[in-house]
């Protein structure tokens, strides 16, 4: 039903084998952030005990990774293919391979290693027991088992799998450079991961490393600590917006990056600004959930004293024109 | 193969019967955007000559019509799923048909209706020719023939169909609270909408409508004005990111107008600085694209004067570690 043999077949391969394994597919964060591990329905969700299984397309955004669309196979835009497993399977690792049968791709002829490279990311307060999965020597996969996330304790463990998307696409149809990558083909002729994205690539990458406006990205990652720290302290914390607040930070660090505005010593305090805010955002999701006691929704409804607190007088049945 | 009955399975059928249709699927913009027509494949590339035909689902924002999560019909967060036709094919209206075919509804039974309804978008610079779709008395699609983008002539003219994902999804699953809509139905039970975004509707609806640093937003609208006029008058004037500051500035105003915090008059002229930023945008796109002639990536990348333009010594072949 879908050729694997052009990019958007791939996803949607994925997504329906993912599906059939019993995942819910979402969609993407509509913010920017550097890896699908970031997405709220991730990194939030993997703490507290409720069942939930997720799968995801995700574009990351790595502004120092950008190449001007010079480099093959580096840039500052991509996507990820995320799988979130709450809890996690036994068979984990066999529903991976099996992902890898499903895209055709010969188990028995190709070279799987499952090589240890336990998981830290520092921003979040979070790490995972870890494997790279290699393709033939090349890094086409991470799984992760979530130990810590906001320096929380995931219980029950959340396992994670997120596939470099190009890399495996370049490998399924054989081309050496990214921009090559035949993203759809149909009747308006082959469609290129070029057509779609080399001048982007180009024009971010300029703007990186070149044309960034440092003050103006100073002032608002220092303006997002503080509106986080303002939406905690609320009666009703507002953790959502906190914890997008936290990504907008988070890319205003990595352009300031890109753009060598940060002096090594300040770049480790910056880690550790985000880092508190992260650790801050979690355990306030955690001990709120933990109050009302990790209701879905049907029950949360179901609580009259919960979905009105909120709400001003009015709000809630005034007419707007949009 | 997939259950029209959930939210998931109607997404899935929909970029399959769009990708059948020769329409290439991308994914979403992955910045806060009101419409899907707001993203730049469909905004800027309806400019010039080459045909491409996309199809892709993309959240969109509107704080204003943020809820509390107390209304069955509304929140500030919801998904569209748009297909951009160009050159627009000339059974457009009869390819929207069979996508409702391939839902398994019934045209024979149910009351079909085009009623006109011409499309203007006074912050892109845009108008149409257009048509809402009734089902049963109920809009569920919007097909827009684009006139203008930007001020400029569309030539050809690209076909829009942008279909209300939740509504439709009500009517299918026969279900009158958008909260109650079955997202995926399979080892862990039904996963529902409100499963998915109740907590967020509450949420994000106090932050907009209360909480919100009204001068922060109105600095930051300030900002983006100054950088896209910036970033126009370069050399080689960066497009796309310019493009992304037009989003976040038109996003910055959203939540203001929720706030409250933007009389009538300043409203007006909001508006129109935003028209008038949106129209240099197009008007710088269209240009660059004109003078290199309208390339593809291929027609891109061997012409060996453009693609080193905007790199300094150095950055192509810089290493980073991320």
């Amino acid at each position: 039903m879908f050729n694997t043999n052009t990019f958007q077949g791939l996803l949607m391969k994925l997504q329906h084998y993912w599906s059939s394994q019993g995942c819910t597919i979402i969609q993407s964060i509509d913010t920017e952030v550097g890896a699908a591990t970031s997405h709220p329905m991730t990194c939030l969700w993997a703490l507290g005990p409720e069942p939930i299984s997720l799968a995801y397309i995700q574009a990351s955004r790595r502004p120092t990774d950008g190449r001007y669309g010079n480099n093959p196979n580096r840039l500052q835009h991509y996507y990820q293919f995320q799988v979130t497993l709450k809890p996690s399977p036994i068979n984990i690792q066999d529903m991976y391979l099996q992902s890898l049968k499903y895209l055709n791709i010969d188990l028995t002829i190709h070279d799987i290693r499952f090589v240890e490279d336990d998981w830290e990311n520092p921003t979040l307060g979070a790490w995972g027991l870890g494997w790279e999965i290699w393709l033939d020597g090349m890094e086409i996969t991470q799984l992760t088992y979530f130990q810590q996330i906001a320096g929380i304790d995931c219980r029950p463990v959340t396992g994670e799998i997120t596939y470099g998307l190009e890399r495996l696409a370049m490998y399924i149809q054989g081309v050496d450079n990214i921009y090559d990558l035949v993203w759809s083909n149909g009747p308006q002729g082959k469609i290129t991961y070029g057509d779609l994205f080399y001048e982007n690539e180009i024009q971010q990458s300029a703007y990186n490393f070149q044309y960034a406006d440092t003050s103006f990205l100073l002032y608002c990652f220092d303006h997002y600590e503080k509106e986080i720290n303002k939406l905690l302290k609320l009666n009703n914390p507002l953790i959502f917006p906190a914890y997008e607040h936290i990504l907008k930070a988070t890319h205003m660090f990595n352009i300031l990056d890109a753009r060598k505005a940060i002096s090594v010593t300040e770049r480790q305090n910056y880690i550790t600004r985000i880092r508190t805010l992260t650790k801050s955002i979690g355990q306030a999701y955690y001990n709120y959930r933990n109050i009302i006691g990790f209701p879905r929704y049907n029950e949360l409804n179901n609580n009259t004293s919960y979905d009105k607190k909120n709400i001003p007088n009015g709000i809630g049945d005034r007419r707007v024109t949009t």
